[in-house]
């Protein structure tokens, strides 16, 4: 930035990024007949030295958001993709160190499912007795997800994932909270506790010569101690369960130190049918969309310092 | 109707119908510790002999809105929830047979799956090895259909399922069709097919003599063999894929008549690598969203007449 | 179609179609500095002599979908768009006309509306007084709809719109209406009235030795009309509203023989606030979202045959 | 919280919030038979001392997310609701000032906006001669957002909007920028602009002493200033749109502080028609939806503090 560029009255540029969002890369891995598939959605945002553009309009500094797009497909071919993780690392790394006034890169990545269909017995094309060698449906439950920051010095890996829909049917319990003049709600002993997850967990690999973790592995067990945790304790509160699913994590995963959760209590009331001569014994529940309970909160290794935002994004 | 009070311009009044929409309703069944789970958003409509609401606003013939759906929640318990279909035959025969004025009711339900969370070995709660007793997730493809209409003599159900999304990484060309003016496109001699498939199928069971098909079971069949035609097919076209999903169906399930279907063309486009010094050799696509080939079409068994409206709505 | 080309099975093809959807054609027009603005989305689906692509994979009859993108795109040059009515008419026509194996054409358009924005009064590239010459905000509001259907040798036009929300804040009530063993609803004398309003309105323009209707001029006094009948309507039931809005169409605008209409009552439940000691005097509502009592019907001028589908589509 | 019912193990509680999301509230205020009302999507997020709902699941602290839903409503009539902002500092006042455990309040506010219906001459319930006194249309434009957080001695209040579509179509450019090996896009002299506006701009107001401001006149002239800059900077580059947006706003608006911009670049290709033997002289476009530029940033009043996150939520 040229200080003559800069208008003359009392206003100044704060934070400002920019880049090509929702690059739909799909990469097709033949094994001979058998295929593998991977399906992102890869969203690049770029800072820097950038007030020129905002100033004047100067273009001087900016690596079009058409080439970012570019780039992604080119290194979907250059370098594959092993894990959403490692593509984003790959494409962090080149914005900051190829492009002198690109000073950090933050790559955003959704990740869709597919399993492959299942095959009848006549299925020349089959893996072994019961699978399609490249034919898939997506698996559509949750959408996996995750950030990579680089400044040129070091990392910060954000995974997660979000719209994973789980119920307890019994199990959970509310009462013994606080009334005020405004409180009608009934006490619940046996209540359905339902929520859809949304969850980011943040890695203490940060350095190149660390040793990465496995992210595909790190991934898969952490949704698993994530639900079985879910499932596994009696509820009191939605809290009570969102810190046990985030304890499980930081206890049986090292490579995470903090996770942070937003839980929306999707509610399903018991529905009233003593008008028409009928008793509800915890059977017929009305599920409601609007509003919800929102549950939100952090938890963390001791003695590491909290990163992800309060407020979770679409990241 | 009563004459005098019909507005005297030329006006006339055509097929009307009414009800309540969207009434989500979860079943929870308890076999001890062990669930299990209904999941349906039920929408009814009734028509008959309304025409004076919509001349004066009388509403002497009217069940409201508001009772169409305490009676969804109502019979979620008298007749539990054995199938998303049986469920609805409950209904409409309910409302036309209770209601005099009310000549024909149609029911439509969408049913959302739900699996068990796996268990880890420590949890006394689970079924089995593996399996939680009371805990889900839920399935997140496709979301199951069906519509009931009942007119008081016969039945018609038409079931089927939408957001299916699935692909064939390979074994799909595309050439030899017809070029006018406005023709760009190129031959594919081995391309990406992908669909979100939405597919309607009627049942020939219309008498309550008949013996009903085993709801469950033919929809688990049904979707079965359109999964596998769709991976089976060495497509020339996306139309010659749905011909043979559908003969699939009318070859297999005899309690079927006619299928129909309407697949988007889910295009992945091969990108152009060249200009990077890159050869893609079907390897990198990019998955696009507007605008996309849409192919509809009716499958029957010969002899039949098609009822499935050839515009798929929100059955 | 070869007759040998056909499978032995008794599988018969019923009502198929196929073309490219949503394709998002935007049009400026210069007027010097002054510009025009039309902003579509667009469907094609074709059909005719094509059960051989559906038996064989044979693309011989195929215009290929992505050709009637292009077709499109063309068009908006060749034809400008006047109105989508006028735009699909050309496009049917052509499709029809210039393709052999095309015997019908159908035509879906979505319009969305823009205003220009307010100019600052310093603007040296306003209009007048107070309107920017090409800077523009979407309007938001209803989409506009029209589909055209042509055989070759007449036309169905059907336009209408989607997702006008209304509501009148008193001047409603409901009551005197049939009770059963499932009504709890407690009669009301003064509610709130609201819907989203989705409407569809057949022109008798089927002929092109007619004098076609002015489209813009029609759909804005048709949407005004509809919008003073729903506003002056004293309601006894969402009906009466409807058949008021219909009939006041029909009664004006000569060039509709049918509307129909979808409109959801958009529920606003009066809050109980007694049990915080305070008084609802018709004030506070809660706007519910599911489940909604769901009106639809048709209004015919006298002496015509219906022909929108009782399902309402994307149309 | 007590230190024994705290887990031994080495996992600590961060950050944690939680109560009822999206109540919606309608508010009729009646002025004889003229009616004005105000639509509100409220979100609640308390927090403070809430260690031990989350260790031991005891609910002592916790006001049930079921009684903040209340509030909503009950202060829609004890208070009324002048504005978004207003409404929001009286609900954030009353849960830290009557809960002692609860330290700090968010409110989180949307508000839809509605115009009254034109009448017909003939509509006795209008408004002097052309507007209805209690009917009304949805205006469907932008969404409008406030989000008010009271920690019991100081206030931040952020408002903004959402979903504001504009379009310049013309006076924009885009050139001289940098090219690397990935870049192939074509310098453009005379293309497009379009983006979905969302922004949030910081108010200075922070102290019950301060005069507040005006929210209402605040919002119509921020909003105001935004489009009259968007529509009158001839571009070079959308990152200098978005500096004069946020300019103008400090420029004109002493009462705010600070602006974040999130603007998507739709993207409007123009389509080559040369294969087609047409000229395209900047007449025809294709509306692409993913993927697009997106382009962020904050203007700030010179000497301040940005306190708006990076990432725009859904506040």
């Amino acid at each position: 930035m040229t200080v003559n560029s800069r208008p003359a009255h009392p206003v100044m540029l704060g934070q400002n990024q920019y880049g090509k969002a929702e690059n739909r890369v799909v990469k097709i891995t033949r094994d001979g007949a058998t295929h593998h598939i991977k399906d992102l959605n890869v969203s690049v945002a770029l800072s820097g030295d950038m007030d020129e553009v905002h100033y004047s309009g100067s273009n001087a500094n900016v690596l079009p958001t058409d080439t970012t797009k570019n780039t992604v497909f080119a290194f979907a071919k250059e370098h594959g993709i092993e894990s959403a993780e490692q593509f984003g690392i790959h494409l962090a790394r080149h914005f900051v160190t190829s492009q002198q006034p690109i000073h950090r890169a933050r790559i955003r990545i959704e990740e869709y499912a597919w399993e492959r269909i299942a095959a009848s017995g006549a299925d020349s094309q089959s893996i072994g007795a019961d699978e399609a060698r490249h034919s898939f449906v997506r698996k559509g439950q949750e959408t996996r997800l995750t950030q990579i920051t680089y400044d040129g010095s070091s990392w910060e890996v954000i995974s997660g994932l979000k719209d994973l829909t789980v119920m307890n049917s019994t199990d959970s319990e509310f009462w013994g909270y606080v009334k005020d003049k405004y409180t009608t709600l009934q006490e619940a002993y046996d209540r359905i506790l339902a929520t859809s997850v949304s969850a980011r967990w943040r890695f203490n690999w940060t350095d190149d010569e660390q040793k990465a973790p496995d992210w595909e592995k790190s991934y898969e067990q952490t949704r698993k101690h994530m639900l079985e945790a879910f499932a596994e304790t009696y509820s009191l509160s939605l809290q009570q369960t969102l810190y046990q699913m985030g304890s499980r994590i930081i206890d049986n995963r090292s490579e995470i130190d903090e996770v942070r959760f937003s839980l929306p209590n999707k509610h399903h009331f018991l529905v009233d049918l003593e008008p028409f001569g009928l008793k509800n014994d915890n059977e017929v529940y009305f599920a409601a969309d609007r509003p919800y309970g929102l549950i939100e909160g952090t938890i963390l290794r001791d003695g590491c310092e909290p990163k992800i935002p309060a407020d979770l994004t679409n990241l």
